[in-house]
């Protein structure tokens, strides 16, 4: 059995931002040289998910309406309290929202099926990293196992 | 290590339908010979997901209720603009809806544990494609990995 | 390849609680002596998921908060008659709102990839249980593959 893991960096430019890493999840399968297996998409962060769907501007921007009305930045956040606490390693950003719209989304990893050194995807179908509190450095691990 | 891989058509009849695929899982499970693993049960697709929960019809209504509630039919989607245009090889479907909801059922698959040639299933466990774009002919992916 | 799995009871002790169990799956992750590869963390419950994020009081307030307003417990949920009927081996528990909350939260497992026989986890990450509808005795089951 073959593992292989590369890590790469994704750099977040505004708040909310749906950021398309098909290519480079791609990419890392092919180099794994794993015909038949797994591939693991994750994020080591709390205010960022992993998604998979179809990559159209404009459904993107209901992505992000929806995620805006089921946890909005104008609710009260216990945790920005927290954060604004200078006692402690905080960065200070009142985020509380980014991190509800994060468990919403449902989780740090997306695993998807390797068929033939392909992922199994339809053509409409994208890997994003959710981004819920941007402008930030990502971190996103990619891991493929299989034979 | 062993990797033995299916996949399944699954024909939905209504828009939104909670479609239990239990039996073929356990079956592609017991096809696979593995005692120790895991199974990956996938769909390739960005109005549909994978979920596990009690197949109870009264609670598959309340699902869809609350999915209705959160992601409704009658609000604007964007994307129901590109869906409309006829330039796009789009199936003309609005359906902004239904990628909303698939997005917060939480992803296109679910990893459950094999033991002793079996998933770790409790009684009220049932493993659903969640299809919220129906009727449509839906792929589902099983795919076991292990000893 | 090795696999190694290992169960571990966790007793919530209210309705709604997010248990902590970093350190009792990083435990496993050490006794399996894999190096590289992953673990996945499941509980083979319908009111119960499994969350990764920040374990701050506070914000775990935030996510009690928004998970009490998506799916409230005021509301009617059908599956509470279901919950009432005599006839079947139900507990009585009128918990619709709690399986509407985890499916929301995305799903009975998660997975991490390991690197040098630790978990991938930056330091605010932690693995919860999110108990929907407690106080009850919860199985989650720790299952790492790799190498």
């Amino acid at each position: 059995m073959k593992i292989h893991k590369q890590k790469i960096k994704i750099q977040s430019t505004t708040q909310v931002e749906f950021i398309d890493i098909t290519n480079q999840v791609e990419d890392v399968v092919s180099a794994s040289g794993v015909r038949e297996g797994q591939v693991l998409v994750y994020c080591p962060h709390t205010t960022a998910s992993i998604v998979v769907n179809h990559n159209e501007p404009m459904l993107v921007q209901d992505f992000m309406t929806i995620l805006y009305r089921l946890a909005p930045v104008s609710d009260r956040y216990s945790h920005d309290l927290f954060e604004l606490n200078r006692q402690t390693k905080s960065d200070g950003r009142s985020n509380g929202h980014s991190h509800c719209k994060a468990i919403l989304l449902g989780g740090v990893s997306e695993i998807l099926p390797i068929e033939k050194g392909k992922i199994i995807l339809t053509e409409r179908q994208n890997i994003f990293i959710a981004e819920m509190d941007g402008a930030r450095t990502r971190d996103v691990v990619i891991q493929v196992m299989g034979l």
